[in-house]
């Protein structure tokens, strides 16, 4: 089965805004072994979408359009459909009852302006919509299924997951596409190619790629077919990039760092806490982001000012002047610091200059000193990180995640 | 002028990456005037590609397409060109010599999986590529101008600054399209929406959209012609809007809340501390990303564990004991307790429930206290937001810095 998916908006076509729909629809249909050949964004223009909805169903089984249901004069993917199938627009009961239905909720009668929301091409039919006033529309344009869908994030989702891919799957039969996406943490890109060159052959199935993040090397892996043995392929090669890429790998899917790091903390029976400078609390925030985490993170410290490094931290004054703020010593010293305030298992200490200004020669802007303490004593490295000051900050604390997820696997072993 | 964007590559069209160049290059086009009338994602292979390229010249004076110009099987945007053209690949001697270049430069000769990089179709041209291997095609198509460029985000970057667009401003002789976006927050969108009602007619100029993420209600204005007149008309619409919404307006363009807050910090040379729960070091570290703010931020505190906020931020016990960790007293004392601590100006204190878990009848999840405390005394205010864990922590986040942002403009005034 072929698709097309179109999403319809000005501001989208114009790049106002960025389009996520048609990715979280090619997504969702590729993940059924349906083959997207391309999405369009397009304007909102009646025949320009009347044109782009002819063409997609000479080349495709399946369409799915969103955008263009609203009740203002943009909305025009009602307009658009019926001039592609040669129809005239008509009151539908069905659509008109939803609008009464939701128009009584709040106590209204249905407005003028939300009337053309019921009109639709004779031989379409309702999507219903479970969360808004715009009802969604089914079709068949020139032998291809029509489903189109609101623009609003929650109605479009809400429909694809609860009408669109549901009726889809019952057609598939069977075939499917399995995705995996392996993570890892530290490695080059170019010895990660280097290690997985035969896996990546082009032609080859399952196909494997990389994507690169602020340090983060996602592996994907996917085949289609049928679903058990597209399973086994993808398990198998999955199996093997782990095993060649080691402790680099710290999960799959959307497994975070900072998932990762919990997820010992959690085995562990482990509290943490974290003193951060040029991170600013992000090291901290992204921790706290993984539910649960009430009960290991303990005390986080943001000690941006070197009296707050030591006043609250206990680091030495005499330590910040001869060494400097950026440095090992420091860094110990925070990590040490905050770990004996919170009394936690283990801490981290980053300090580091994210730029713009504040570098030198010899502490150029990206350099980050990092430590983590625990009852075995502390470690540090130093890193060097590139990119603006926002780069730098979520890098940094990505590497002090990985350091504290390291340490954590390091401490189950001994 | 008219425009088409292509985007080329398996994974972007299956929505296993997110296609963010097509956003890129439409809003680069548009700021010159020129109307993008849809962009579109496809998939590697060459048939769909030289289709895709015949019908965007068929409709659009302009087409630019990102990808496919690597040296693997998979890219095959040369092919389709050629195939569009109706002509042969020839090895095109600038090219090469580009190839040549860039070998030498690691010391290396060009491979032969390189020399494909080098095939053009006879009546193209190079477009130089001053950051990759892949050089970029410059070709006429039925009388449409086409440019290719690499996918690589740098490279596109750069050759789309570079080369395409001082090409095509030259030809746009004067018109351009002028947004600004006047940013506010706290406001419903209906209100929003009402108060600007008539600058949101359809069809009038300039055009006035809104469009709403975490509580932030961006409000943008666009308008396209020549460049003095257009900025005239949309600085016109930019002053009535700042009018109508008051102190809700909190920056334009790309200014955050966080970058409205460290401006006011700046203007009254004024310090500030953060003692945080459930947000978990956001607040902190949004504010520490704005640089410079090392003169203003003192010290943050992540009082996570009950233990913490009584032993950092000096919270009595009793007063957990008796209102919560979750209440108007606490939020109170966690931002006097790290403004004593830390000797700054202003102080903010952020508690709450970001669940999942949490809840209770009388204090669901969502409920958030935050106060605001500086030398005129402490407010506190309670807001129950709507979303998952992250959702809830980023607009607590966000409406504890509009609070900082308020208290400090009122400040202004005493």
């Amino acid at each position: 089965m072929r698709a097309v998916v179109l999403s319809i908006g000005r501001e989208l076509a114009r790049g106002l805004w960025l389009d996520t729909h048609s990715r979280d629809i090619a997504r969702a249909l590729s993940a059924l072994g349906i083959d997207v050949v391309r999405h369009v964004t397009l304007d909102d223009d009646t025949a320009s979408i009347a044109d782009a909805l002819r063409r997609a169903a000479d080349e495709a089984d399946v369409i799915i359009a969103s955008g263009g249901l609203g009740p203002t004069q943009d909305d025009c993917t009602r307009s658009a459909l019926a001039e592609a199938l040669g129809e005239e627009l008509v009151e539908n009961a069905e659509a008109m009852a939803h609008l009464e239905r939701f128009a009584k909720a709040r106590g209204q009668a249905v407005s003028r302006a939300n009337r053309v929301q019921a009109l639709l091409p004779k031989s379409a039919r309702v999507l219903p919509n479970p969360v808004g006033t715009a009802v969604g529309i089914e079709a068949v344009i020139a032998g291809a299924r029509l489903f189109c869908v609101p623009g609003v994030p929650v109605e479009m989702r809400t429909m694809l997951d609860e009408q669109v891919l549901p009726q889809l799957a019952e057609s598939a039969g069977g075939r499917t596409m399995v995705v995996r996406t392996v993570r890892t943490f530290g490695l080059f890109e170019s010895v990660v190619g280097e290690k997985l060159s035969d896996l990546m052959t082009p032609g080859r199935r399952p196909h494997v790629g990389t994507a690169v993040h602020s340090g983060v090397i996602d592996i994907h892996i996917y085949a289609s077919g049928l679903r058990k043995e597209a399973e086994a392929l993808v398990a198998a090669d999955a199996a093997t990039v782990r095993d060649r890429l080691g402790t680099a790998v710290f999960g799959e899917g959307h497994t975070g760092l900072e998932d990762a790091a919990a997820a010992l903390l959690a085995e562990r029976h482990a509290t943490v806490a974290v003193a951060e400078s040029c991170t600013g609390g992000l090291v901290a925030a992204k921790l706290v982001n993984v539910p649960g985490m009430s009960d290991h993170f303990v005390e986080g410290v943001v000690a941006y000012a070197n009296a707050s490094k030591v006043r609250t931290l206990g680091v030495d004054e005499a330590l910040i002047a001869r060494h400097g703020a950026v440095s090992e010593a420091v860094a110990r010293a925070m990590a040490e610091g905050v770990r004996a305030r919170a009394a936690a298992d283990v801490a981290l200490g980053v300090t580091g200059i994210a730029g713009p200004g504040g570098g030198t020669p010899d502490k150029p802007v990206g350099t980050v000193w990092m430590a983590v303490a625990d009852s075995a004593g502390t470690d540090a490295a130093r890193r060097l990180f590139m990119g603006d000051r926002a780069q730098i900050r979520q890098r940094a604390a990505y590497a002090a995640l990985n350091m504290l997820r390291l340490r954590l696997m390091e401490a189950h072993r001994r």
